[in-house]
């Protein structure tokens, strides 16, 4: 998408030819800086820190981490290293662990002197596999937004749709899930207002979507988390549309932290909660997300302390609590399948349930 | 409540016989600072900027500020006049016009030369009834928790409560109304923690509840407001208890932005949701909460912008949002009575219902 009128996609490889260039997202909105990493450490830092984040984007970073090793070396102590680093880098997105698998299940039957070329053939396949898959799950959101905004009632002029955290193009290589949607209907004309969950304790919302709703030039609200069951309880929300780290074969979703509790008041007032994901967002072996999905506990230190800027192009953090007291930081929590309307796929929309899933994926049916 | 061993309520009169002081909670709780307020504006401006908030503190200091009119001027003319200033400061908190209408019926019938004192002494009194009307709500709810200790299920060493907001000690003139509980429960020796909400935006409970808390000494941790629904999800929550700026007739409770979605939670998970009050937050006029009482919108900025300690004893703001962001700052809610499990009042718990409200206050059944 374009920034500053500037196409740019969330990661690619750098004019040298060998190293991966990033947009470093802790520092927006505030500075737009990319990022050149050099080797798996500096993949696997950019992943860790957040400076790359959202579960596509974190699959093509590590994929280019990969692609990184074996320039350093080609062996297989070397590949099995760094797919370990990587993977220890955030226990919660699937992608993270289905990219490096592909990596290494194409690499390790190479020989050692010929991985560099086909990780980082393989890496840029990824990562143009996110763009068109991105791409067709906005196109089937777009369908979906069509449709209600043509049986809109009386009065409805704006559709107003709620998301939270950010499931946009800066979370996936390009597009992104549940904002590709938004973007397309946007495009086509259809009068969408977002309601921008800041989505605490990062603010993903207020700082990645504000920033990428602005760009594009989408009408959007920055609204508190707390904000959402009551503009749903008065009729101001037409629809949710969210991401999701992982899905779970019975359409349990994984997502960040405060999103079961927007799905409560999408079930509760009747609006539409949609969950929009790329396939490899879907965890066939996990049966049942709410029992088994290991959830992330990160530094309560972003509890305690919010970032943002402090006024002549400074960055800078408040701490908001009393001294010495303590905080839990909990980054993602699980929506039972009972709660979304439907999942938003590059292949269609379909229940959130095994057979829905099933339905557009088939060749799943035998794991 | 003790601040660094020495027993303070939130307002009262000063050493001079007349002028009234308050803690600034804006600067909490980086900063305690007393100020003092001389006239019905400095009343109205301490209500309106939230240096005093929580329903049963605007209650008193209106009560008060109605007293330094007196004190001006006794005449029927000053008293329209400081109670028309004084209500417009907040729409919803029902508090407010439950003390100036107390005020006003008082004063009217009496002459202007005998309201200056009339006044002070009513002002005491309401301050004085709502001390013994938290601690009474403090020791039905600390029968409540008394019986969940009692029977929790094996496993459960510690009795976690989360709460919403700050309805502490702070947010009245002593005890709090759902702190109340806690405080007696944690000086009667059960074990309990409390998950702490930070409420946004202005992050009540981060900064006034953790510090109360702290204070005390009672175990918390501070929690971001998505988190609350995983916690419950996963058993970390025994009870819920908030307070509310305005109950209606049905049960209906309004309070903080937010409370809603937690009560959403608590009743997805079976855990009890309790609201704790005061009689005089109910509005018996208000038939449904939902569709009658007026949400008060605020200014964008408190959600733009974060304010906290930026480090060696200076407070400052952070802003969250890239520049030009709008936001939308709807401070309230309302929780539909068949979400909460019961309301604790200074006469009782009862059921949140037209009836359960009538069966502990019979008096209002003609109203």
């Amino acid at each position: 998408m374009n920034v500053n009128g500037k196409p740019f996609r969330s990661i690619w490889l750098d004019r040298d030819g060998w190293s991966v260039a990033i947009i470093d997202q802790t520092r927006l909105p505030h500075e737009f800086l990319t990022r050149r990493l050099e080797t798996p450490d500096d993949a696997a830092e950019a992943i860790r820190t957040m400076r790359v984040r959202g579960a596509p984007l974190i699959g093509a970073t590590a994929a280019y981490g990969i692609a990184l090793a074996m320039r350093q070396r080609g062996d297989d102590q070397a590949l099995a290293e760094a797919c370990r680093t990587l993977a220890a880098t955030r226990p919660t997105a699937v992608n993270l662990n289905w990219a490096l698998s592909l990596m290494r299940e194409a690499l390790a039957p190479i020989a050692p002197a010929q991985r560099m070329e086909a990780a980082y053939r393989l890496a840029a396949d990824i990562c143009d596999g996110d763009v068109a898959t991105n791409r067709s799950i906005g196109e089937h959101g777009l369908g979906l937004i069509g449709e209600l905004w043509d049986r809109r009632p009386d009065g409805v002029d704006v559709l107003h749709i709620l998301t939270h955290c950010n499931a946009g193009w800066l979370a996936t290589v390009d597009w992104g899930t549940a904002l590709a949607p938004v973007f397309l209907a946007h495009d086509a004309g259809i009068p969408v207002h977002v309601w921008v969950d800041e989505t605490r304790p990062r603010n993903q919302g207020a700082a990645l979507t504000a920033w990428e709703l602005s760009s594009h030039g989408v009408p959007h609200d920055v609204i508190v988390d707390n904000a959402g069951g009551h503009l749903m309880q008065t009729g101001r929300v037409q629809l949710c549309i969210t991401g999701t780290d992982r899905t779970a074969r019975n359409g349990d979703v994984c997502n960040k932290i405060g999103t079961y509790l927007k799905a409560l008041a999408a079930h509760d007032n009747g609006v539409p909660f949609y969950v929009a994901l790329p396939g490899p967002t879907i965890d066939w072996d996990m049966q049942d997300g709410i029992a088994g999905i290991p959830i992330e506990e990160r530094d309560p230190a972003e509890v305690i302390e919010v970032q943002g800027q402090l006024g002549e192009g400074r960055t800078g953090t408040v701490r908001i609590t009393p001294p010495g007291v303590t905080a839990r930081n909990f980054a993602f929590d699980v929506t039972p399948a009972r709660l979304v309307t439907g999942l938003i796929t590059e292949r269609g929309i379909c229940p959130a349930s095994e057979a829905g899933l099933l339905s557009l994926y088939p060749e799943r049916a035998g794991d």
